[in-house]
């Protein structure tokens, strides 16, 4: 038996089929100090204990982020190690905060399989859950992938094409347990803009830009345990007509989420994933900006308000006039990020 | 309103102003890791809970540059966000450690403020008060900067150039209540010089060169949550004649101070910042060399003496002849930061 | 007298001699996040805490590497700063496990030294011993570097060439007094692969290849407060004809190591350092790739097994082939390690 793991191809998957990912993780002070190296986030809310304390939780939680990364990372020797493309994601729930100590496991199941034309390839979806040491789940979501099939001949079980909700409704939403944004402190958060200062349709720049280096894409990914081959191995790129490592898409989504700091000071925490999309490849080097839409809002009671936020980031393009798709649905060339995710904002009255 | 922060301009400051800087910071392990990763200190009190404990201290606090660059970084966005320049530091004071799992935040006030005579920038002046979640100053600091008037026209109110001290007295040095170097252990620490052991006049060469790349500058000020856009926007700076990120002042500081280990063993502590000057900027890729003056000595009782020292960086230039100042009082072109500091070292007798 | 530590020549060690070496160094769990971040190891027993307690341990243990890097690194100023060539490694054993919290101190003796004909450089042997703060020894190891002489007119005292184990015999092993594998999650593991799956001389491509950025090592050999300037000073290195820094030999080994999990899943725990040759250097930018050989098994009982494995790691060359020596015992010039070590791993019956 070959001791090495050559992952999954498209016809080794089945409908139903349950996939217990290996290597559990246990998320320590550390991982927030990387974090924050990668990527300078400022949200009050992850960055302080006392912040986390006057906001009824027991300290700083991660940034849900963090748990998404780790969670994805588990998935992908048994989902996508020989996936062409990561297609998209929906229904991402967080369900309970994680803090440092929490040790995280992810199982996913297959909740559809669709060939492609060439029998080359197909599309798996899949609903992934990740646990703390406690059992609880902290986050669930869809995500699928395009994945070589082994063989062109391999014949294909049943097969079948999920539905998926456009957005997580806002009834849906879960907020930590004990999250009181009474005290919200405005200042310590950066701005005083509260969920009452956010209009739907508003479109906000967030000015700054920051470039990756190959050194920080590949620490950042690493970091979760992610061994997708096209983030690390330069020999086998150097094959690819780009001839470079290709950065993981998680590493834009952080990027771009810590620059909306910028314009949405007290909205850092994703609630829920509607859905994403990696427009194009991103390679080190680029400087990335990002610029925000509020596609909706929601009162969730309690003080707290949710923004559904779209998040678009580009290369090299700074993003005053908010470039996205064109008339005919084209994206701008640069665009390489378009995020759908609702956000928890302190809410005044 | 725009939710983007633009930061202040010269006409936006008022004499006596104080800001309240945002984003508080719990400082972690994990900070302290990546501090040791970047810059590879080897002074024993805050490498070892062991050392720090036999010294008297409940556990090795972070370096006080950490608490240092933590603090300034809180003010950029407030303070330097328009800066042309950062001009200078002065009356820095270490006033309580700082240990992991303290939460830190920071407040200025403007105590000078003066038009340039083109009326296009001014110079500010703030000092920065840095405390912990209980409330106690951790450190004070005055820096003052060059920053952008809006408009040229703009009408600046009451200007003043507060006096600042040359240097801080050793009477004013404040050393952590219970540190003791009664049984300080010079081989764990490196080296046998004690604090008779440097002369007022005294030069060393730290011999050690430490490159930095782009990625780990980057880091580093990142990890501060500093935003100064000249370190991560390379899609601007391209536009500059350098084409190239400035390289934070902090990581030209905090290399020095790592390399000066070897000759300054036992003097890791800093207990005051004198004065400090970028002299000229540092571009990712050359190589940082460093060497030191001794200004001054001050037994400050209780086994405790305290060496006032210069610390002189260069770039791709090594320190054996000391380069500084030449006698027309200009600098050497490789010269890089002149820094003056107050630090404690373990007296023998 | 001087204040900066030239390090010590070969006419400056004495058999029997014995170095305490300076700067103990307090583990965190923000040194296991950086490891992460460095080499993305996945061995499960050392990434949660709850397989850890599953397996009989209080928590997770950092890798015994990382135990490894940084009695080495303190051992550099001492032993290795002067050092040509760092020659080998034997007799390494792991003697009890080291976590978080833990501070680390490391000694040295000299156990031999032969000039070599050349009278300009000489052989150190060195047995170092890593304890921490109880006083319980947690590894010991030797190695053997050519230093070179201050004057190649000194005369050099008392010679002597150590004999050295070919192997630490299994019976020597020690494996950590708690650890318990009967309840061993194999799903977690990442393998079904148990101590009775492997055999005496099979061979195991790991198949991912890893590139290493300057950035990238630099921070990992800083992390261990290692200060070989061959690593750091691009200035000088400038000078040499690779015209680059040398990579630490104990980055490649981690490397490695950690893209030995494609096919070693459950056998991350080392126990022994058989040998080690670091057969041609490393320079950033390259791919790493690594495969296996099974020399030696041990039933060490209470469920656990020992295989003894030969790790080669190559540069910018696939493995699938086994490149190692010709029969001419000449290494393929793209092998850059040939490594040798006991590690633990789950056995069923």
């Amino acid at each position: 038996m070959s001791k090495t793991d050559p992952g999954h191809y498209f016809e080794d998957f089945r409908l139903g089929q349950v996939l217990v990912h290996a290597t559990p993780r246990t998320v320590t002070a550390g991982d927030v100090a990387l974090y924050t190296a990668f990527y300078g986030p400022r949200f009050s809310l992850f960055s302080s204990d006392e912040v986390a304390r006057a906001s009824g939780l027991p300290a700083a939680p991660v940034d849900p982020l963090i748990a998404f990364h780790i969670v994805f990372g588990k998935t992908v020797p048994d989902i996508s190690l020989n996936a062409v493309a990561n297609l998209g994601y929906a229904e991402g729930l967080f369900l309970a905060p994680v803090y440092p100590g929490d040790t995280l496991m992810a199982e996913s199941e297959v909740i559809g399989l669709k060939e492609n034309s060439n029998r080359k390839t197909g599309v798996v979806y899949v609903r992934t859950t990740g646990t703390n040491q406690r059992g609880e789940a902290v986050l669930r979501y869809v995500r699928w992938v395009m994945v070589r099939k082994r063989s062109a001949e391999a014949e294909v079980a049943e097969q079948a094409t999920p539905k998926l909700a456009e957005a997580v409704a806002a009834s849906d939403l879960i907020i930590p347990a004990t999250l009181d944004f009474s005290k919200y402190d405005y200042a310590l958060g950066g701005a005083p803009h509260a969920y009452e200062d956010y209009e739907i349709g508003e479109k906000i720049d967030h000015v700054d830009g920051m470039a990756i280096e190959e050194a920080e894409h590949a620490m950042a990914t690493r970091l979760w345990q992610n061994t997708a081959k096209v983030h690390f191995n330069q020999f086998e790129r150097a094959k690819d007509p780009s001839g470079r490592r290709l950065v993981y898409g998680g590493v834009v989504i952080s990027t771009a989420k810590a620059l909306s700091f910028n314009g949405l000071q007290n909205a850092g925490l994703i609630l829920a994933i509607n859905g994403g999309r990696h427009v194009s490849p991103y390679f080190a080097g680029a400087t990335v900006f990002a610029w925000s839409e509020v596609l909706d809002k929601a009162d969730l009671g309690g003080g707290v308000g949710a923004l559904r936020l779209r998040l678009v980031a580009t290369k090299d393009r700074p993003c005053d006039d908010f470039p996205g798709k064109d008339e005919a649905g084209t994206y701008n060339e640069q665009v390489i990020l378009d995020f759908d995710y609702w956000a928890a904002v302190p809410k005044r009255g």
